[in-house]
């Protein structure tokens, strides 16, 4: 079933509104009840996350291939599934709706609009972590889709709720993602002046796992 | 396969009363062993909620679509898959079925049969977190019945999983619970006068979500 | 594809064994680490045997059909699906085999083989518990295996997760576990001579659910 | 289809190295933020084992088999199901590959490129719990791909998340991850003189659990 553009876009800006208002709304609730344990609030974050995603992949991916993030665009259109045009739309669509989930997330906790967010992230060592974080991001997405594509949702679910772990950058693997975190002052919060490394590393992450698993799953016996 | 009303009205009797239990008591249950730490007490209410979640919509999907909440019969209602007495039938049994959890829970955990809860709950941002709340739960179940209905009952789990942490007012999601959490004094409790605003809000998320999901998966290419 | 019985009762004495020693192991650990936080070690201890128990369903599922538990064997015995003798001797393996669950539990954690729990576990509020906890799991075992039997490993690990919070006696919905569980001084036991309560009020829930889940799935439009 | 044997090294390359860099970064990540509170530490590395496990065999199990461990790929030896020089090949990438993770979580975090681990793990406890540990991994694998092989990625991960906090060695149950954890100085390391008893107790259990599954689930009416 196709479905039309403007319901694609449709999708993409609820899911990816979703999702912000997730990460920044269930970052402000954990810190808030975690009493200064960050483990216990990086917990809290890690099963909002990790859930909301599995259900808007299974919501929105039969409509839009529930990307939410530029990078999984950018994956697409390396790969030709998705044209340049489309492509650019797709990414301004997806920063402007988490833009808006960052909003909702502010309403809901009574936080001003939008601010700054003071929190340093930066780095080799985090950068790296974005990076390992969109190339792993992007591998499960790929090695999924095509033999296991009921599972796509779960396994990227499961990646991130792992990356908020195992990455010392916990896992922004999304530039959209980044540019609203970047506009929040509270637990998920990133100095807008250290977003755009995060970004790079993300964009190279994600064209590094097209390229390998553009190799890896060629088709058939090679 | 087709089951009796008679069945039908079990089966929301049971789930409703499952759940509400489970919300109750592992609320009891979490503030008692956590010792004071609130993100923890949440965490121990997140994991029960979201699997009794779960388990409840496997059972008893096949039998009465497990709707066990007003908001989502209204859902249907608008929809047109159930007729207005059937709906009215299901939502008083809903009702009464959740006053019977609580009062399972009270009796697991030597509380009081009733006791109005001393919680209060309100103002802007927590009736926005309903309606949030609501209008996702509505979207994971109409975005997933379509295409992916074997992954309904995990998708609305994981949703409540994930709103109990990112939603300001912790996902109350539906009016039978509402009612029911405002006659327990404990952890879950909300104070009946706050009830009304919650419920109001619910009801505003769960139409919107079924006119917005009712034109984005509107029937083919659009 | 049908089994020996040998293999079934093999499969029996592993799986429940494997349960055992997963209840009373992750206790042990979990108490151990949480340094007298409560909530964090029944947390440690809902994941690992909600985990273990969907992995020995899967498992064993399709060669004993995965009782484990006298309970469960009573409710098939009731619904004629296994005969008495066959049912006697997987009670009896199951009983031994926890016995020996416990076993390798205490052997890993450095634990005297045996050791009568002093843990008080009694009173009408948890009986009530341990009758919702066995109705509950007796519900999800045939109201899962009807529909959607793909799900039942995953449906009776999410029950118990959500039991060991809701019920006030932290679900134990077995008798071979209580047997076991009495014999073990540690995070998960039961006082020897609280563990006939228990044992009572789970075989009184299995009836009830056999009973009830009898008539609410009778076949077709009745 | 079948995949070149350089893809399969390649899966089981990139799928190790992430295995480790997930258990040895959440391990650091955990630590760090818990505050001293080891059960917190442990449920943050469990959450990111348990959940990259699963991504990593849905990934990778159709490619290589997703093996990443040279006792699983000792069980399929054994089984006939892999050849004795592709055998010994998978275990050196994987070996390799470990090393590499430990390397590149090291890198995330700031740590050393590889350091002795100074943590003792030994004794009659901690083997019996290997063995344990990779006795259920084994069965785990073996148990599943005959009669449900689309839940084996789940069933994996869910046994090791349930082994962290039931066995008493917390489950390593595999020698390649043995060996790279004993270069590292942080959560999940182990002294690099207690590496080889580790080693032997998992290939045992490995042993064990090919031979009595082998008998178990052997064709048809026996």
């Amino acid at each position: 079933m196709t479905f039309s553009f403007a319901r694609k876009l449709a999708a993409e800006a609820l899911g990816t509104a979703f999702l912000l208002a997730t990460v920044v709304g269930s970052g402000i609730m954990a810190e808030t009840l975690a009493g200064g344990n960050v483990a216990l609030a990086l917990l809290g974050n890690t099963v909002a996350t990790g859930a909301i995603l599995m259900v808007l992949i299974l919501i929105f991916g039969p409509v839009s291939g529930a990307h939410f993030n530029p990078a999984v665009t950018l994956s697409f259109l390396i790969r030709r599934e998705i044209g340049a045009r489309d492509a650019a739309v797709y990414v301004v669509v997806q920063i402007a709706a988490g833009l808006a989930g960052v909003l909702a997330a502010h309403l809901m906790f009574g936080e001003p609009a939008f601010a700054a967010s003071m929190k340093g992230r930066t780095g080799i060592g985090q950068w790296t972590g974005e990076f390992v974080a969109t190339f792993g991001l992007v591998a499960t997405i790929l090695g999924t889709v095509r033999f296991r594509p009921e599972a796509t949702a779960y396994a990227v679910g499961l990646f991130i709720s792992a990356g908020y772990w195992f990455t010392s950058s916990t896992s922004f693997a999304n530039p959209a993602v980044t540019i609203a975190r970047s506009l929040t002052d509270t637990f998920s919060g990133i100095m807008p002046a250290h977003a755009p490394g995060f970004v790079l590393a993300q964009l190279a992450g994600a064209v590094a796992a097209t390229l390998v698993f553009g190799w890896l799953l060629k088709d058939g016996n090679n």
